[in-house]
C-alpha cells in the first residue's frame, strides 16, 4: 500500500479554502499514485478554532464542506480531519472526528476517544469523546484510525485496533510545537510501534495560529519502531512511502536552534500572511531583544516589509542609536527615525502639577528593591516608552503595518516592560524566548549568515532599557542567566519556593522573582499574542488568576 | 435539625486568611446553636483559582489548612470546601472536595461528580470527577452531599442520596453571577427539592474574582419547592434555619437594574480591595459610559478614593467639559484637569515628515464606512485617546491609583475604542454592559439618588467620542438600540447571520457588525479585565481566535 501523508497549512474558520486546499492535494497524492492519503486533525474548519466550535452553523458548514469534498473523491482514500455534528443535534455534542473519503462518498467517520484538556487544549470544552476504534481496508491492509491525542498513552483505540490485525495504525495530528518535541513524538511512535507490532504514521499541521506554530514533521514507523519516513519541519509536505517496502523520505531534523528560529519565523509569517497584513513596523531600541525580532521579521517576511523605526530619547546613547540603524541597513530594511524630546517636553509640562502633590499610595508593581525608582521617576521612565508605543501605533494606522512587539519572555515573567509602551503592538513575537536564549539565536543566525547582521557591540553591551542615565537591567533584575534558571522553575515546572530553594537557588531572589512574576500578571494580560516555543508560555497554557493572594 | 449557610467572601490564594475565616465563622454559627454549617464550594484555596490548582505545593498547603481547621472545630458539623489531593499523588489528580469538619476531626470527604467545562468553567482542567455520593447523619437527620453542578441535572449524587433517605441537600456552591440568575437558581432547587421530596440548602460564595461576581443569595427550599430561606445579594451573611420547623430569613430579591448595579459595585470593590489598591483614577469625558463608572467607583470605594480626571482637547465641547465637571461636584470627588493640546502639537510635528509619505496598506479595524476616517485622521484621532491614556497611566504611577477603564460593551464588542487609550487602565467596570443599559443603570441611579447626580443633558446628549468636529457615534455605527440586538444574538446567544436576518434585523447592518465584532478580538485580547453581568462576557467565557476567516 502507498501511504501519503499530506502536511498543510490550513487557516481557523477559512473553510472553503481548506476544503479546496484538501482537494487539490488529493489531487497531488493520487499523481504519486497513493492509496491513502491522511490529512491532519481539523483540518476543514483549522485548528484550534475555539469557541467556532460552539456555533452551530459553523459546525454546518463544515459537515458541507466535507460532504462536498467526499464527491469529489477518487482514486486515493483520504482521511480528512472535520467536527461532526453529533447524533442529538446539541450544538455542545460535536466530536473531533476523521471522515473517510472514498469513490465519491464519506464511507465511514472515527471519531476521537482521548480528548485532551491540559496546557493549551480545551478539547472537552468543544467535543464529546467518541467510545469505540474504527478499522479499514485500503489496498488490501487494515488500517486502524486514532487521532492525536488517542496514541499518546497505551490504551484503547489503537491497542485494540492492532490487537484485531491492523498492521497501520493512522494519526492524524493537531500536535503543537515546543522545543524538542519532535524527539519525544519520535520516541512515543517508536514504543507504540514495537508494543503493538505495527506500522504508525502521523501526519501533522504545519504553520501558525494565534499563539501556536504547529511544525510537521510528520512521519512513519515500522513495526520494528524504525523511522521510515520523516517530513520537513515547517513546511507543507507531501511524504510518500509504502507499506511495506519502500521507505520515504527522511528529512534531517533541523539543530536545535534553527528549529526555534524557524519556529519564530513561520509562527510570525503565518500571523502576518492569515490576517491580512503585509508590513510589519519594529521599534529598533540598538538592544539585542529588538534585534533578534528585526532579524526574524525580515526571514519571515522580506527586507522590503520591515520598516525600522528608531526613537532616540535624551537618555540613548549614540553607541546604540548608531547600533539600530546598522542592523536596519545589514537588513536592508527601511528606517525611519523620530525623537521623542518634544513629546516628553510636554508631558512634562502638563503633568508638572498634579505631580507636585503629595499623597497617593504606590500600588503598580515595581522593579527589583535596589534601584527602584521613586513613583514620579517611575511614571516619567514609563512615559518614554508610551510615547514611543503611540508613535509605532501612529504608524501603523497611517501605513497600515502590524507593529511587532520585542520583549523576552523574562522580561514579561517579571513585569519589566511597560504597558501600552514597548507593549504595544499586535504580535510579541519573542514573548516565550527567555533572554539567554535571545543572545543565542542572534548569535545563530550570525552564524549563518557569515557576518555580523548583528554588531557585536549588540551581543557584548549590558543589557539596558536606556530610561534614565546610566540604567542597567542588572540594577533591577538578577542576572539573566539566574534569573531564566528560576523562571524556568516557576513558571514552565509550577515549583514552588521550597523545591527551587532546594535546588540550590539562593531564596531572597527566588522570593524576589515570584513577587515580580505574581505582580504582572495583570499586565500579562494585556500582552499581544506571541509565538509558544518552550512546554508552557504566558497566554492559554498558564491560567492564573489576576487577584491572587498565594505568593508562590 | 439547625442549618446554618455561611455565605462568605473568601480570597483566591489566600489560604490562610479564608481557613480563619472560616473558623471565625463556625463561632458565629456556634452561637447561633447550629448543629450543621455549610461554607461555599472551594472556600479555603479560592474560587476560581484556575491554575494555582495544578500547583503540588497550593494543593498540599489547603489540605493541610483544612487539617489545621478540623482540630480546632467543635459543636457544629462544618462542610468545607478544598482541593483534596488525590489518592495517586498526581498533582493533575486532585478533586473538588468538601471535608466534614467534626469533633476535632475530618470525618470524611465528599467529592464533585460533575465538573463543568463550559462557559467560564475549566474544571476538568484541574479536578477529577469522583464517582460516589455521600450521606452524612447530623442530629438525627441524614443529609446528602453535593456540589454546585452536581444538582443541575436530574442526575446522580443527589438522586441516589435522595432515594437512600438524606432529607436534606447540602449545596455548597461557587455560582456565578449574571443578570436574573438567581430566579433561575431558585427554580431549579425548587424542581429538584419536589422531584426528590427533600430539603436543598445552597450556600454561595459572595464577592468578586477578577472577571466573575458571586452574588451570595443562598438559599433553602422545603420539599414542596417552597422558599423557606433566602440571603442577601452582594453581601456576606450568616443565613439560619431549622428543619422541619422555623423558616430562617427570607431577603427580598433586589429588583432587576439594582442587582446589576449592586454586581458591578461589588466586583469593583473587591478588584480594588483584593489586588491592595485604596484609590481609583477616572477619566472623565462628560459622556455617560465615564459618568456611569465614577457613580459606581463612589459606590464602591467612596468618593474620598475617587479622582475624575478631566482632559480637554481642541474638539471637546464647552458643555461636555462642564458636564464632566458637573458630574465630578456632584459626587464630591477630586478633579484634575489637563488639557491634551501641548501633547497633541508634539506628535503632530514629530509625526508630520513620515505622515506625509504616500503607501502603506491599511489593515488595522475600522468603523463603519460612511465616516470612515483616512488612515492620518484615524492616527490623529487615536493619538488622542492614547495622550488621554498616557496622562492617566503616569498620574496611576504617581499617585498609585488604580486607572478604571469606561468602555462598554456594545463599543468593545465593535472594536470603538482606542487601544491603549481609552482602552488604557486596570480594570473595565462597564465591559460587559451593553450601551442601552448603560443608560438605564445611569437614570436608574440618578432616581435613587433622588437627584440628577448624572445631568439630564449627559442622557440626552447624542453619544460622540469627540476626536474629530461634530463626531457622533451613530454616523460609524448603527443606532444602539439596533446594534445591542444584533449584538445580543451574535455575542451572547451564538447566532449566525441567516439566524439574525430572519429574525428581522437589516442584511447589511447585521454583515457589518459581525465584520466589525471579529476584526477586534485582538483589540479585546488586551483590553483590561471587567465584570461579567451577562450569559456570555468577553473574557474567559468566550475563546475566539484572533487568527479566524470564517466571518460569523
Amino acid at each position: 500500500m502507498r501511504v501519503a501523508l499530506a502536511q498543510i497549512d490550513p487557516t481557523v474558520g477559512d473553510i472553503d479554502g481548506n476544503a479546496a486546499k484538501v482537494a487539490e492535494w488529493i489531487g497531488h497524492a493520487n499523481g504519486e499514485g497513493a492509496d491513502l492519503t491522511i490529512f491532519p486533525e481539523l483540518c476543514v474548519p483549522g485548528y484550534p478554532a475555539e469557541d467556532l466550535y460552539l456555533k452551530r452553523h459553523f459546525i454546518e458548514a463544515n459537515r458541507r464542506a466535507v460532504e462536498e469534498l467526499a464527491r469529489g473523491t477518487s482514486g486515493t482514500v483520504a482521511l480528512v480531519g472535520f467536527a461532526e455534528p453529533a447524533a442529538d443535534g446539541d450544538v455542545r455534542h460535536a466530536h473531533n472526528a476523521l471522515a473517510v473519503l472514498a469513490d465519491g462518498e464519506v464511507k465511514g467517520v472515527y471519531r476521537k476517544n482521548r480528548l485532551p484538556n491540559y496546557a493549551v487544549f480545551d478539547e472537552q470544552r468543544y467535543f464529546v469523546p467518541g467510545v469505540e476504534g474504527k478499522t479499514i481496508e485500503v489496498a488490501g491492509t487494515w488500517v486502524g484510525l486514532t487521532i492525536c491525542e488517542d496514541v499518546w498513552d497505551e490504551v484503547p483505540p489503537a491497542s485494540t485496533e492492532a490487537a484485531a490485525g491492523a498492521e497501520l495504525i493512522a494519526n492524524p495530528s493537531g500536535s503543537p510545537y515546543h522545543r524538542g518535541k519532535g524527539r519525544e513524538r519520535e520516541e512515543m511512535f517508536a514504543a507504540r510501534a514495537r508494543a503493538y507490532g505495527a506500522h504508525f504514521a502521523f501526519c501533522n499541521l504545519v504553520g501558525g495560529q494565534d499563539e501556536l506554530v504547529f511544525d510537521g514533521q510528520s512521519l512513519a514507523v515500522d513495526p520494528a519502531g524504525e523511522l521510515i519516513a520523516r517530513a520537513a519541519q515547517f513546511e507543507e509536505e507531501l511524504l510518500v512511502f509504502d507499506i511495506p517496502g519502500n521507505a520515504g523520505r527522511v528529512a534531517d531534523p533541523l539543530s536545535d536552534l534553527s528549529e526555534v528560529y524557524g519556529a519564530l519565523v513561520v509562527g510570525l509569517r503565518d500571523y502576518v500572511r492569515k490576517n491580512g497584513f503585509r508590513h510589519v513596523g519594529i521599534a529598533l531600541s540598538g538592544g539585542i531583544d529588538s534585534a533578534l525580532v528585526a532579524l526574524l521579521a525580515v526571514d519571515a517576511v522580506g527586507p522590503e516589509n520591515v520598516s525600522c523605526v528608531v526613537m532616540p530619547s535624551p537618555h540613548s546613547s549614540a553607541e546604540t542609536q548608531d547600533d539600530a540603524r546598522t542592523i536596519a541597513v545589514n537588513l536592508g530594511c527601511e528606517t525611519i527615525e523620530i525623537p521623542i524630546e518634544p513629546a516628553m517636553a510636554a508631558y512634562e509640562s502638563s503633568l508638572a502639577e498634579s505631580f507636585a502633590e503629595e499623597g497617593g499610595v504606590t500600588a503598580e508593581p515595581l522593579p527589583h528593591d535596589p534601584a527602584r525608582p521613586s513613583p514620579a521617576d517611575l511614571a516619567a521612565e514609563n512615559i518614554q516608552a508610551r510615547i514611543r508605543g503611540n508613535l509605532m501605533m501612529a504608524l501603523s494606522n497611517r501605513h497600515g503595518w502590524l507593529v511587532l512587539t520585542t520583549g523576552n519572555k523574562s522580561e514579561m515573567s517579571v513585569g519589566y516592560a511597560t504597558l501600552y509602551g514597548d507593549m504595544a503592538g499586535g504580535f510579541a513575537v519573542i514573548k516565550d524566548v527567555p533572554k539567554t536564549l535571545v543572545y543565542e539565536l542572534t548569535r545563530h543566525r550570525n552564524a549563518e549568515a557569515g557576518r555580523e547582521l548583528v554588531p557585536a557591540s549588540v551581543l557584548e553591551r549590558p543589557p539596558s532599557a536606556e530610561l534614565r542615565p546610566d540604567q542597567r537591567d542588572e540594577d533591577s533584575l538578577p542576572p539573566y542567566e539566574l534569573l531564566d534558571r528560576i523562571l524556568e522553575a516557576y513558571v514552565e515546572r509550577d515549583q514552588g519556593r521550597e523545591e527551587m530553594i532546594a535546588a540550590g537557588m539562593p531564596a531572597a531572589i527566588v522570593d524576589e522573582v515570584i513577587r515580580m512574576v505574581d505582580r504582572s500578571e495583570y499586565k500579562r494580560r494585556q500582552a499581544a499574542p506571541g509565538i509558544r516555543i518552550t512546554p508552557k508560555a504566558f497566554g492559554r497554557d498558564r491560567r492564573l488568576p489576576i487577584t491572587n493572594r498565594f505568593g508562590g
